[in-house]
Parts: structure tokens; sequence; C-alpha cells
């Protein structure tokens, strides 16, 4: 490779970054799109001021992991013995924790329920419902239609999922799940 | 399933919502990350007003596209066949377009110089530089440490990667990559 | 290696090369197989002048972003957001956009989907209803047989599919799926 | 579903093929594509009378078999044991050849450095000199930067990758390679 | 599926085993492990001179490849598109063949339904039937319960087995695949 | 790398070590998760001087092999060609033993149903009546809901799971995990 | 499925249960398997008292979180973004965070760096020197040859692995994750 | 590595295949392969009687079994922790033992190990110096180019390999997988 062309290419970078900082990150414009449809609203919000950029909102970390925790311990109340997942908007693991004596099939259970509840922005107890409806939804890939995700909600758009798996019942997980996302209200 | 506790479940999730709406998503404070180290500063911003939230920002999907489009129409002037990918902060793709005449290699290759421009915040031109010191980087799934991707940053942090592969050598491929990132500062 | 032999295979290659062009790619002869059988007539002819050779079609690069964005766009004046996939007759994918604040669901959904149309040439909804007949079709990988996918057609063989991911219904994306076909016809 | 909104939507489709067939599909423009620069020039044809497709070229069945044949009868005659790949322009398996006695690795090692030869059109063992220069090429997904492969061309252009695998060297790989290229010269 | 047909394939697959008696394997005693059980016997003969070792009995690359010529010949001559694949006992793939206009879903498909047919010793028409009583059958990773997969016997026990995929119906697929072990009687 | 940070990380970490060690690994105490609930109580025992460890309870490879063994002969004393998988509580293989004359299929299909067995701590005949009442739980990655699995139990709690595949019918297959599991009480 | 047969089986079972139950697990006997070679020991014990079973020692779920947090905490106090990853002895991965603002490679990074540095018990700093003997032991599935990983140890024995990412150096990652073993010796 | 344990293991190879020369297979005459062709030469033989047939060799599971426990009993013996795989000429496992306290990188190290011996018919510690020549050669799919692998031959040809994993070298490792071919010839 050429210095001169690397050099180049530094310099464009930069300019474009500038322009981007120019353009500024102000104050976020309230967002319209929170219908109470079932679909999949989103926490991306226009940013007025730069027309390259969009804002989206997410749980920090101490949130996402005090979820998975309080939903951990309710299961441990419980006696049950789970693993629980907080996936982001975009479906990106945050936080993965495997309880003691939780099986093997219950880690990516409760990240695809979180993935799934994050997805549709319901809590899968209710979108293992839509099957009827829709059977083949379950085929889309990454999800798992099973009690026991519930997403976590920003003005109505989901912002993250908990998923919960390894109880007897996706009920039980479920209300564990639930009491993850009640932690973050406290 | 009961449905009672189905009911109670949902009643949960509302309030925790509740909580959530309640704490608001106000003025967003500056961040202090914005150093000039080639670690991998990011794009992600605590909330003040709430405990809970952070939010990050990104490329919105017209300006993805104006980019990568922009990269193409440069491989195109240049009588390249390229494909040209645009992910964002997380590294998942946006946009991806592939080039009449583009290599069936291109795809993956473009995706990856995207995600591991994003990932470092620097080109990877400059990054396949540091293999001398750190040879074992470029075992990190998902990445590509060829010449032909470029980071986009918003206040010094990285917003998305910009990826570009099929021109006759890497360097090509990355002036196609800023050009994608100049369009934005139009 | 020695280079003796690698010259020789070298000009043993050009050789193959130089029968080829003589052979020429001359007029292409009308395709006979364009039947109205659900089955998957293809876009490729046979060339009448080298015994080597099929042409097949595609769309180039500009009309599946023309396309895709029609696509996008109709999601986004329905106040849906989606995912919007191109792929060509082999099903590999030419444009992907993932539209601001769709699921992370969407993006595979919509190349499944649009993977599915070309593969059988017909709208993911009327397959979707062949399954009462062969409910195991939906268990050929790479496929997903939801409403949203729509085939592009040249001489009746399907040469793109068109796939969207993300709305309420799969009767929804099916619309802006028909939308992107509609544009490559304005 | 409403069936009314199908019924919309396949009139829709209806629609956009007639315009696509309308359109027509004539005469195949001379590619003026063909450098002889090392890069990866492609098979893609811009078609003149319709804006939206383009034309690639690729081997038939007929050939790709026969070629692959010739290849695996070259490696018999010499007493060795592969197997044989032929890949398209997008580097899809056309035929796959597992011959007598072939070791367990030489099928994906075929098909990869089938997969190589015509992504950069050269042969293998070529492509593998550029290492030198530049030696994070080979971390390409689906590449195989090992001698045995070989590019079928078309005007210059690569229209089929043929690899060969599981001889003592890559030197005698490659030799049966492009005897699978020669026979289409026949 | 029309039951006739399915008898015609029956017959067909049985005049094979036949014909492949006929063609020697010296005198070929009743196994009895061909019993109408839908168990899976298996090819391997016990070596009685070394302790260590067994024999098995495959299909050798001439035989393969003329099976899966003549599967394709078939398809073309009732004018289908289709991919054809032949595995060996343990389900390896020793010839694909992916057809002029074959769809992309048709290689995985022809190769699973291969697998399928030499794992439980059936047509796959046969066994698609059986998962009234077993559905869970179709979750066995690498499997397709659709009709086009044809198992090739020597003594009755499988040796290799066809697949076919493209056709509007699986039917068509298993005639042809039928028609690819007949060729290995003639 | 400096040196003399990693001698202090080396410090630390010894430092880590000793304490754990000093902690002690005492007696283990009596588990009371040992409910007879359908869940998956596990053979996760708290260590009562150590605050940060677990005990947990495994075969040893004797005990594993041994099983396994026993498995295959009694497939084999029953003219049955089968696979035979010993799983861990964390479903990972502990041992694999593929048959002579088992098909393809029963390799993966032994793993996954000793995986299932194991997670739920039941028979996968048991596991597949479930079905009935939560159709997805099958929908779970690496699970099999086919006779076949067998859970090893101690003192109530799942410590392996042995999987067996191959037979004409699951039941088959079950009787011969079980006396996989029998041959551990001799 | 024939009732009986399960009730058989389940009989069994049961039996086997009770054998395992009656020869009880007792005293754990001191491991001697704690050498100061660099290989792999392990942390299994061999159980005296049943033949069957052998007891393993891992972190329990408190534990691994409070490590996988104080990890954390320390990168924030240094101002870095990272993620962290705590595995057992298998290599399971049993918390993972994803701290704000750590890029997308940071994850699997992390997971790796966790599990090489428990299957060899040894910091991967020191495992990165070793590849100047043996460089291909970074080949090995699963592992990342990058400073970042540490083995937690009980008796000198791997028990689990902690491994960060995300910071502009592995030393820095390497600080952080002996900051998490350090926080299990308090 | 020292060469003095390397020519061992190469006599150790040899004696083994004499052993199993005595065992019987008719006349077997000492194998002229330990020449220095790195050629795969295989156990194909071509059925005289039909043209459609071939025979493969391989172990059958009782030598298999006995020759995967004697490696690990010689592991044990020496104080290492490994696991074992024994896989036939297809690559395809037939035998696995995770021995206790083998690390999690130790199965599937053990695997390629065996897949990479039987793969080319020579010892891994033999094949890793190959690298020297044709570094690219460990880019092959399914390989593994560290010593711990060792082909069992019949009358020359490969009809399995062994490999081990999990010593503090290789070296040990490629001593236990010799000493398990050792065993056939028992």
């Amino acid at each position: 490779m050429k210095k001169t062309s690397v050099r180049t290419r530094m310099l464009t970078g930069t300019a474009a970054v500038t322009a981007l900082a120019a353009a500024g990150v102000g104050a976020v414009s309230a967002s319209a799109e929170t219908t109470d449809t079932p679909a999949a609203p989103a926490a991306v919000k226009v940013d007025t001021q730069n027309k390259n950029l969009a804002q989206s909102t997410g749980l920090n970390i101490d949130a996402a992991t005090r979820a998975a925790q309080a939903a951990l311990d309710a299961a441990n109340k419980a006696g049950q013995h789970v693993s629980v997942a907080v996936v982001d908007r975009d479906g990106v693991t945050r936080v993965l924790l495997k309880g003691d004596g939780a099986g093997p099939q219950a880690t990516e259970s409760a990240e695809r329920k979180a993935f799934t509840a994050v997805s549709w922005n319901a809590p899968t107890s209710e979108l293992a419902k839509r099957l009827a409806q829709a059977p083949n939804l379950k085929d889309i890939p990454g999800t798992l239609f099973l009690a026991g995700g519930a997403p976590v909600q920003s003005k109505g758009a989901p912002v993250a999922g908990i998923g919960v798996a390894g109880a007897p019942s996706g009920d039980l997980d479920e209300q564990f799940a639930q009491a993850g996302v009640a932690a973050l209200g406290k």
C-alpha cells in the first residue's frame, strides 16, 4: 500500500467526522410511533438536527444486571433452577446468568425467549397464542414461542427483553421474567 | 396456563413500563468518553434522568443507504466491481449492496471489514498494522484485518462501519469506503 | 512447486479460455420453459452457439436497490418498521435494508421470505397455503413460509425475490414487497 | 388474511411482470469490462433494453459435469484419489464428485479452491503467492489458498471455478483442475 | 400424492435391487436382515479373518455418477429443473449435480432426501407417512421427510441414497430418483 | 506488553487461588432439592465451607463407558444397529459409540436424546407426551423428543443422560438406553 | 408405543437410580492431581464410595456473578468499555456481561479468552507465549490466544475462567480479569 | 518436540501395522507407503463382480472401542487427563471418550487430530512439519495440525484415525494415540 493514499483516506475520514460533529446531537424529539398495535414499534427516535443520526434507547448494564438478578432471585425463592438472559432491542445478549442447577437447555432457551419478547414487544406467553393464526411464525430463526420471555418497554416501545428458562412450566419462567421487569420500576 | 396468572403478569409488566415512562427520557448529557486513544470508545451516553436507560447513536437508514450508495458509485466510477456493507455500532448489518459483477467472496468480506472498523473505531488499513504487535487479534470471530473498512464517527465515537470488498486492492476498497463516509458530511 | 508446471498450467488455461471465446456468446434463443405450472421454472436460457454456456437473467444492482427502497418507502408510509431483502435467482442477497426500528428478527425473516418466493416463483402467502398438502416443505433449509415474499419475474421465470418482515401481519409485509416489485415496472 | 388483499397483491405482481416482459430481453451487448487486471472482473453484462435486468454467463450442467469428469479422469490416470468441485460465478456448487478413495478433507477443500479461483479469476497457485503481500486475504470466509483451483473464463471474465483436492501436492491437484478446464475447449 | 405412483416407485425400487443382484455380487443370499421392518439394516459385513476390521459396501464413483446423471436426464425429459444428490451409507455426498434452472432450495433438499432415504433404507415418500405415528422423527438433524429420496440397496441393505429436488411435486422428484436407482441395474 | 504488569497479574492470581484453597472443599451437605416434580432439579450441591464453590456430581468415564457399552450390547443382542451417547449433566458428550451398521442419522439423534433426558430428568418417551401440552418445547435447540433417551440419577437428581438411536422404534432404543442405566446399578 | 414397555422401562430406571443412591455420595477424597505442570489438571475428584460417580468443583452463580461484576467495575474505574465472561470448567458460560459501550467483538472474545484460560489453567497472556513453540494451538476451536483471560483455581485445579475484552490492550483486559479473580478471595 | 520421541512413535506405528498383518487379512504386504509420499491412498477396493460397488475397510466398533480405551488407559497411567476420538476413513467419529478431568478444548481437538491423521495417512506430528512447505494446509476445514493424531492402517491404507488431546504436549498425546493403535495388534 502507498502511504500517500492512506493519508488521503484519513483526511477524508476526518472531514466526514467533522461534518457529523458540526451537525450536533441535540434534543431528542418525541417519537410518534408508539401505537398500541401488537406489531413491533421500536425505540428509535429520529434526530431532528442531524439528518444522518438516530438515537436508540436501551438498558444500561447496571439496570440489565439488576433485572437479571431479580429474575434469578425470584426463581430461587420459588425453589427453581433457571437461567436468565437480558437482550437489547437488537436481540444482542447484555446479561446471561446460568443459575446453579439449571439444565443445559436453559441457556439458549432463555436467550431465545428474550429475543422473541423484544422482537414483538409482548410476553412470549401471549405470542405463543398467536401461533394459532400464524403457525409458521415460530420458524423465524432465533425465536422460541414458549412462555418465559417479557419485554422491557420505554414509552411503549421495547428496549430490552428478559427471558427465563428451566422451571417446570413456562408460566413459572415468565413470572420470574416479570419479576425482573418489575425490578426496573423500583 | 391459567388465565389468571397471565393477567397478573401483564399487570406487573405494565407497572414496570409505567415506572420507566415516569422516569422520562430527557436531555442527553454530553459524553466525556471521546479520547484519542486507539481503543474502542463507544457511542453510548448515560441517561441522567432514568437510572435504567442509556441512549445510543446510530445512522438512520436513509443515511446508511446514502453512504452505501456513495461507496458503490465511487467504485463504479473507478471501474471496479464491489460489494458494500454498512453496519451499526453493534456490528449488525443495516445496508448490504452486492454490486454487479462483485465476486462471491465480497459480501462477507465487506461485512467483516465494516464490523472490524466499527469495533476498533479505525480504518482497517490501520488496524491491519496493529497485527505486527498483536497478531492474534485477527482470530477474534467476525473480524477481517484487510484494508477496506472505515468507521463513521459522531463526536469521536464510532456509530457505524462501512466496508467495501472486491477491488484489486484493499487500498482501493478503502477509498470507496471513505467516499461513503464522506457522503454523510455533505 | 516447480515454476515450469505452473507455466504449463497457465498455457492450458489460456487455451481453454480461447476455445470458449471462439465459440462466442451470441443471440439468446427464446426459452420455452415458461409454463404456468406452480413448479420452479428458471431464468436460465441455453446458449445455442457455445455448447458450454448458459445465460441467466437477474436484476442489476440499480433495479434491486430501487425495488428495495420502494418496499421500504411503502412500509414507512404505512407507519411500519420493516427490513427488506432482495435476493437473486440463486437466493443470494443483493440488497438488504434494515429499516429504522425494525426488530432483530426481521433481517433473516426478510431474506428467507425472498429466498422462498424466488425458489418457487410465487408469493409466500400462496406458498404458505401449499403446506396444507405438503406440510414438510417448510423443513427445507433457508425457507420461511410466511406472507411477505414476492417473486420478480421476467418472461414468467423468477429472476429475483423480494422479502419484507417486521409489520404486524404478513399481509402488510407482502403489500410492501409487492410495492417493491411494482417499482420495477415504472 | 383477507382474500381481497391477496388478490390485489397478485394483480400488482402480474402488472410488474408484464412491465418487465414488455421491456424485453434482447441482444446482449458486448461487455467492455474485460481488462487484464488481476482483480475480479465479472461475467455480468448490462442489458441495454431493459433497465432492470443483467445477464450473467455460466456453464451449463453438461459442460460442468464434463469438466468435472475430465478432472477426475486425469487424476485417475495419474493414480491419485481426489474430489472435484465445479462452482459457478457466485461460488455456488454445480457439480461435486467425491472420487473413490478420496479423503474426507478433500470435498470441502475442492469446493473452496474452486470458490477462490472464481472469486479472483486466477489459479489458486497464483493466488497463494499474493499472500506474501496481503497475508490476511486467506481469512476471507469460504476461501482456501492452496494450489488446485482454476477459473473457467469466457471473454476473460470468470464464469466458473474448478477445484481439485486429495493428491499429494497442490501442483498435481491443479494439473487435474486444468485438465477439467481444457476439456471445455474440445 | 397419488397412490399409484407410489406403488410404481416401489416396484421400480425392487426391480433395481434385483438388477443389482443379477449384476453379480456372487450368490445373493437372502439377507436375514431384510425383514419388512422399517429399521435400518446396514451394509457392514464382519471380516472373518481380522477381528478388528469390517467391510462396508458402497457405490463406486462411476456408478454414483451414472445414477445421478440418469436421474437428471429423467427430469430433463419431463421438462423439470432439478438438482440431484447421491450420498453413501454414511450420508456423505458422493455426487451433486445442480441442474440448469434448479432453484436454490434444491441442492440441500436433494442432499437431505438422499440422507433420509439411506438412513432408513426406504423411499422418503414412505418415510413421510411414518410421521403420522412418530411426528418428531423429522426433527432429527440432516433429514427431510419429503418425497424425492430413494435408497440404493445391495442384498437388501442400503449402500447409497439418491435424492432429487426441484420438480413441482415430490412424486415427480421421486420418479427421477428411482430412475437413477434403475440405471444401476442396466 | 510490559513484563511488570504481567508479574503483577500473576501475583494477584496467586492470591485469589490461595484464598480459595484456604476456604477448603469439605463435607458435602445433603441437597434438599430432590422433589418429585417433573422440573429439572440438578445435581449441584452448595458447598457449606467455601462461599464461592459448588460441587456437582457426574459419572466418571469408566461408568459412562460401561453404561454405553451395556446399551450397545443390549442392541446387538436384539439384532439392532444403533449408536449410543452418554452426556453429562451439562449436556456435554462423555462417550459416543457409533455401532456397526448404525445409520448416519443415529449419532446426533443419540446425543440429542441423551441431552433431552438429562435436561428434564425424565425418559424421552415421557417427555414426548408433554408436547401435547407444550408443543413448542421441541423447538428448544439441542433437544429431540423421541423415545430413546434415559436419565441417570443420583439421589433423584440427573447426573447424566443416555441416548440410543437407530432401532426401528424409539421404544426399542429406549429399552437399550435403560439397559445402559441398569448396568450402573450392578 | 405400548404402555407396558414404558412401565417396564421406568422400573428398570428406578432400580438403577436406587443402586446409585445406595452407593451414596460420601466424603470427597483429596485429589493428587495438582502438579505444577502447565498442562490441564482438572477439578474432578474420584468418589471413593460409589464406583460410578465423580465430583467436580465449580463456582456457584453468586460467586461467578460477583467475579464478573468486579472485573467490570475495575474496567469502569479505568474508563474502559469491556465485556466480561465467566465460564465453568467445561467452558460453558455461567455469566456474561456486555458492558455499556463495549464493541460487538468483545462478547465472543471474552468468552473465548475465558474458555482458553480454563482449558490450560493459565492466564491467556502466558498461553499466548506458548505459541512460539506450538503455533497451531490457536487453531483449536473455541480458543483465543490474546491476553485477557484468567483461570480461577481451587487447590491448583481450574474451576472457572474469566475473560475480559474491549480495552485498548490485552494487558488491560487481563488486569480486569484478575480483579475478578481477586474478588473471590475477599 | 524431541526428535527421539517422534522416531519412537513411528516405530510404534509400524509395529501396529505389522501386528494387523499378523492378525490376518490375507497376505499383508509390508506397506510401502511409509515412504515419504504425502499422498492419501485409500482403503476402497473395486468389487470385481459388480460394476457398481466398491468395498471399503474400517474398524468394527469393538476394535475402535478397544483402541480408544487403550489410548485413555495409557494417558491415565501417565497421570494425564485426555479425551480420545476414533474416526473412520471418512472422518466420521466412531468412538469418543471424554476422560475424567479433560478440558473442554480436548474433545474437538481429539476429533480433528484423528480426522487429520486419517485424511493424510500419517501421524499429525509428521503432518505439522509439512506446514513448512505448505502453510495453508491447515486452513482446510476439519483439520488440526498438532501432534496427537495417528492413522490406523490396513495393507498400508488408512482405515481409521485416533486422536488424543489434553496432555501438556502433543508429543504425549501422540504417544497415547499410538498406544491405541498398538492395542489393535494384540
